[in-house]
């Protein structure tokens, strides 16, 4: 193994539904030199980074910060802090993810109630509070956009719906966060996770995430601090969160004024979070939903001039991907190892029921641009017509850019 | 907010117990474009990763990955897999770490037995199994170096030991691996965990993690493939593992030949582990910890060539961090402040009992070199002497010098 050569990845456009290539300017502020962990700079980053994230998420909450994993640990974290073993938790389910959320809170010995939809549509406000009334569950939790069917399930009324019924509402907004409208404060949400490999434009490894008063309530509720590090008046209070590592209350502590230690946070992650953030908020959040939805409404139009159907209930697509139905008759995962081998561009299969019978091709983060939405849509027409499919000769690539002319 | 900056941290020399400096070829390695998630490359890359952390823990566990969050994640995900609720864990507490090992076991709802030895101190192996004898535990859990008292446990006899009485060994290794002699296989350890921000030489964020084959035997017992991914052959067997992100046998299917999807590996953070221990193996094992003892040993006999008092048993301190009694009638905390604003030097503070007692200095991964050494040296003999400290003018370099030129 001492013959092992420094890293030197093929160059890839990475148009699946994610993670996707990073912007060089977060890749470039990786590469800065690390701080101590309590260096006042250290600390005043993390203050900024708590800042630059209420902006992304719309918010006031205090409790803005980051946790140290990938979208999942986010996940993870956030309803292993709220959920007391036995509680009730209700998981409307219109995807893979939707399973997550419910695999993960019964780890979490949540009693689980689901409602399902089929996949590629998304559930009606009265659905969800239908199923509240009869769970009667203490946390609703709910994917917005799920990359497996690219449904964008609208969150607007739930929070009221939550409220009215007092239950705690999660949300993960791993896949949507930046592209497509997100209102924490405004639509009533308690805690929502996200990650950087999507439309925020970065690598994935740290969980961004938010928690309003009434969800720190709860959860200061658990807190234990731990053996080691504890003072006389930390006296333990509530059921002990079940994680030490997601244990937000500790996590909470550390990030505020307390800066009580606990992991020692990813130095270089938080450079990359902090970057996805601050250039986010330099565009500004509404002019970033429009350049995905600008570019996702291209690469749609690109696909149906190709002659491709699309799958799912269109009309709640996420902005910033789009699942194509497989000709009848085409090699899928040869007509992507194509688009790969051949062009340098990776598109996405699917899970569960969809594999096989659909490709993911996502336009986000720093891929939501017009040149990687016409270069993949020419690849594409040149992969189908080699694999016999029908297809309409340069009908890609004009339909998307009469999107742009318009 | 949207007048943030990009980021600029200033220069600092770390010399504390870590996060240290990374090395800038791994801070450059992290700068690398991203691939996609099962692109080629990228599992040529992880499968690469595995091979190189077989020969930083001196292991031919086919089952040596990283854990994609800080050390701790690496510690609570060794732990939550191996731990049945009810199981009896035995930790020999001689630091800090050794009380968080035991308070993560109690997360995971383990009878825990502790032992004690005063800080400072380390185990003889007839004290250990003493208590194997009497707690009979399932699972040893043991630090090898506590940076907090600097100590480093010895853990050559404790393999035989568990395996007589069919004990699992657990051993966190983050503050020693690469800088002090480690033996996985040779000591017969069943899990071992790192981090990358001591003696690796990279940032917090990552953590290598090395399981025996009896260890993974006990793991893949409990697996549970997750709803929305499982195939129908994946009856789930055991009892489940609490935790779904730290779930090590859904980690080592994403690891493995079956690619099962677990979380969206943080790739950059692969990069920089991979770099770290590239650089280590063509630097070769033995002449990496050789380098730490030697740089231990100048900064040990500088800060004695300075008139100060070193804590512990000396005899059974790691190579890469030694413990400095503060003076009597000195400002701990201000001459800390003082090294970090007028030098760019951070020193560090300890924990518990020995909190405003002792300094930290550490000497490893990349500043584990002869200028840092004596850079820290000669400004600590400057800040000593402004605080009124009865100082050998000239005596800490001096005395540092003098072990390099042996």
């Amino acid at each position: 193994m001492s013959t092992a050569e420094q890293i030197n990845p093929p160059p890839r456009l990475l148009m699946g539904p994610g993670p996707i290539n990073a912007d060089p300017r977060v890749l470039r502020a990786m590469s800065a030199q690390l701080v101590g962990q309590y260096d006042p700079a250290m600390t005043a980053c993390m203050t900024e980074t708590m800042g630059l994230y209420r902006e992304v998420f719309r918010t006031s909450n205090e409790q803005t910060f980051l946790v140290d994993g990938t979208s999942r640990a986010g996940i993870e974290a956030a309803l292993v802090s709220l959920i007391v073993p036995g509680d009730r938790v209700l998981v409307p389910v219109f995807g893979r993810f939707g399973h997550l959320l419910a695999e993960i809170a019964q780890r979490c010995e949540a009693e689980v109630h689901t409602i399902e939809v089929e996949w590629g549509q998304v559930f009606t406000p009265e659905q969800i509070e239908a199923a509240v009334v009869s769970v009667r569950p203490a946390v609703l939790a709910i994917v917005q956009g799920d990359t497996a069917t690219t449904m964008c399930q609208p969150l607007a009324d739930l929070g009221e719906i939550c409220r009215r019924h007092d239950v705690l509402l999660y949300c993960d907004a791993t896949a949507s966060l930046g592209g497509n409208d997100f209102e924490l404060d405004g639509w009533g949400i308690d805690i929502a996770t996200a990650g950087l490999q999507k439309c925020l434009g970065g690598p994935s490894g740290s969980a961004p995430i938010s928690v309003s008063p009434r969800a720190v309530e709860v959860i200061d509720g658990r807190k234990h601090v731990e053996a080691g590090i504890a003072e006389a008046d930390d006296i333990g209070r509530g059921p002990r969160i079940g994680s030490n590592y997601l244990d937000l209350a500790m996590v909470m502590d550390y990030w505020g004024p307390r800066r009580l230690n606990h992991h020692t946070e990813a130095t270089s992650m938080l450079y990359a979070a902090r970057e996805c953030a601050r250039l986010l908020v330099a565009e500004g959040m509404d002019t970033a939903i429009r350049r995905h939805r600008l570019h996702g409404a291209a690469m749609l139009a690109g696909v149906q001039g190709l002659g491709l159907e699309v799958f799912g209930d269109v009309s709640h697509k996420m902005n910033n991907v789009v699942a194509v139905v497989i000709p009848d008759g085409l090699d899928g995962d040869g007509a992507r190892t194509a688009m790969l081998e051949d062009f340098g561009i990776e598109i996405g299969t699917s899970f569960g029921p969809l594999r096989g019978r659909v490709w993911r091709i996502g336009t986000m983060g720093h891929n939501a641009r017009k040149d990687a939405v016409l270069v993949t849509l020419a690849a594409l027409e040149q992969v189908l017509r080699a694999g016999g499919a029908d297809v309409t000769a340069g009908g890609g690539v004009g339909a998307a850019r009469e999107v742009y002319a318009r």
